[in-house]
């Protein structure tokens, strides 16, 4: 029997636990050059709101009944496809289930270094880590000394980015909405300030800590706080549109960023990320993630929901923001 | 006795022919290195209404009383600068009067070839020429058979743009807000389609022409038609953002572009445009327009108000749409 989480209704406004379904149907038939993962986690993304939303953007859109789109790691466990032995550990986007047949090509990560824990694989080295790179190296294009402010700095991607433009020389602000998350910031992660967007003057934080401006904003977020950062801009500002997530639970028209003619005034840049376009920086990505993760340079954080049938809290973590670091659930 | 407009007042809203003022002063006193110009033009340009509006961005603000910031194109009637002999003529950021004395610093164009009429130096060769080239060339890339579509058309830069384009291989479609201006742009300019957008349901005329989407887009305008181009972007488009002419006269808050996270959708780029940031194109911009421009390819108009005390007109033609080409007040 496998376990599985359907996409039961399209959500309205905040994801209600019931918008995914849980399913159980036959074991998944293996075919000619396929292999049988079982999962030990899956992972959890802002990304699945939309994927969720029934409405066509950059991927296929989900119909209710589909199998819940999502990346997971596990034990290959039968295998008719040389390049991956039984007992191996994999990666990809392998749906929310228990049980993932495939014939390698959903692994855009592929097979898992067992040098380091099989939960990275799905944050720091996984799509979020490909994320934060490939858009801070592509975009951003970080110079020593230049100010890096990032949004939902706590959060999975927000945390690798900062630690990366740090790791570049910069000084890096982040944003994060408690006490307890922007002490992991200031703290562990090494960011140079973190600013409380709950409780603290947002347009007065970011002028205190960048005092010539912003050189690269990393926007998780929009809303009011893509518009603050636009307002601070320095000259020749980089603005990476990685994610929206105070728009993805909104139904019906968000405005726009009000400031946005401020990259007019600045000659500065806003650009659009996914990461699957930036597959040809994906090899220089995990050799560089790896060589940080190795020598601890580069810390990461798995918020780790236990049990399969948990998958939907977990999703809804994200959206509250209760998460801390990349969220994931042990099957 | 030399003319001038000065700042008058801060302009609220649409601009008034009395925020501007004519202004008698003594003729200017030639110091060591300068040279006396007596304009033949002057160039008027949409963004004038921020020069007025004293805010601070990407220049100095004027303040009430200061001359009127522009551009103007005229003969050296005297020199002390072996640069510039007596007779030959000169373009640059001279300000709205009918006389200066400059030391040559605020020439971006400089001397004036003589092969090419005067008034060319104020607009495909001015800054309106620069303009078009180095945003296309440096944001917009275009490609062969990349399609583009150019906002403000029939507008001094848009027509300079969308005929570049042209030139690059790719086919062009411009806004423009009257028949004849469409005409203007379908017919001598040689775009591929034109859009009335004040008649056209600019939505469906955009599908129709860009069935797979926009390239480049060219934005002059921002507001309704900017939000229209950001929901049929083509993926990999590159939008320009180079005025934001529905803005400029609006007091209090304007909405931002509420499809902006289209360009995540699209792996898309917004860049902010400002010419003086791309001098280190200027000679490649300046020597490639001419020659355009002496091969007949380029085509240009200017729209020319007769008198010196015509110029608050003139400008105010900008902001009604009533100018086809670089609108330029003949002194």
């Amino acid at each position: 029997m496998n376990r599985q989480f359907l996409l039961n209704a399209h959500p309205v406004g905040d994801i209600k636990l019931t918008d995914l379904k849980y399913h159980e149907s036959p074991m998944p038939v293996m075919g000619e050059g396929e292999i049988l993962v079982k999962m030990e986690y899956l992972a959890v993304e802002p990304a699945m709101r939309g994927w969720m939303a029934g409405r066509s953007d950059y991927t296929e859109p989900l119909k209710v009944g589909d199998l819940m789109r999502g990346f997971g790691a596990g034990e290959v466990i039968e295998s008719a496809n040389s390049l991956y032995q039984v007992g191996c550990r994999v990666s990809g986007l392998l749906g929310m289930q228990e049980y993932a047949v495939t014939n390698g090509e959903n692994f855009p990560i592929g097979i898992i270094d067992e040098a380091i824990d099989t939960a990275s694989h799905l944050g720091v080295l996984g799509v979020t880590g490909l994320t934060a790179y490939c858009g801070l190296k592509a975009i951003g294009q970080p110079k020593v000394g230049e100010t890096v402010l990032v949004s939902a700095a706590a959060g999975a991607t927000g945390s690798v980015v900062g630690q990366l433009a740090k790791l570049q020389g910069c000084r890096v602000i982040g944003l994060a909405g408690s006490a307890k998350k922007c002490e992991w910031l200031t703290g562990e992660l090494g960011f140079d300030a973190a600013i409380n967007y709950k409780t603290d003057n947002v347009a007065e934080s970011i002028q205190q800590h960048c005092p010539g401006g912003i050189d690269i904003y990393w926007d998780n977020v929009g809303g009011a706080i893509l518009d603050l950062a636009l307002e601070q801009l320095a000259v020749g500002a980089r603005i990476v549109v990685c994610g929206g997530i105070s728009r993805y639970n909104v139904s019906g028209e968000v405005p726009g960023p009000k400031n946005y003619f401020n990259i007019v005034f600045n000659n500065a840049l806003m650009k659009g990320f996914v990461v699957s376009h930036y597959a040809h920086l994906f090899p220089e990505a995990i050799a560089e993630l790896k060589k940080y993760l190795l020598s601890g340079e580069l810390k990461h954080h798995e918020d780790i929901v236990e049990g399969f049938e948990q998958a939907p809290v977990a999703l809804q973590r994200l959206f509250n923001g209760d998460n801390v670091g990349k969220q994931l659930v042990k099957v």
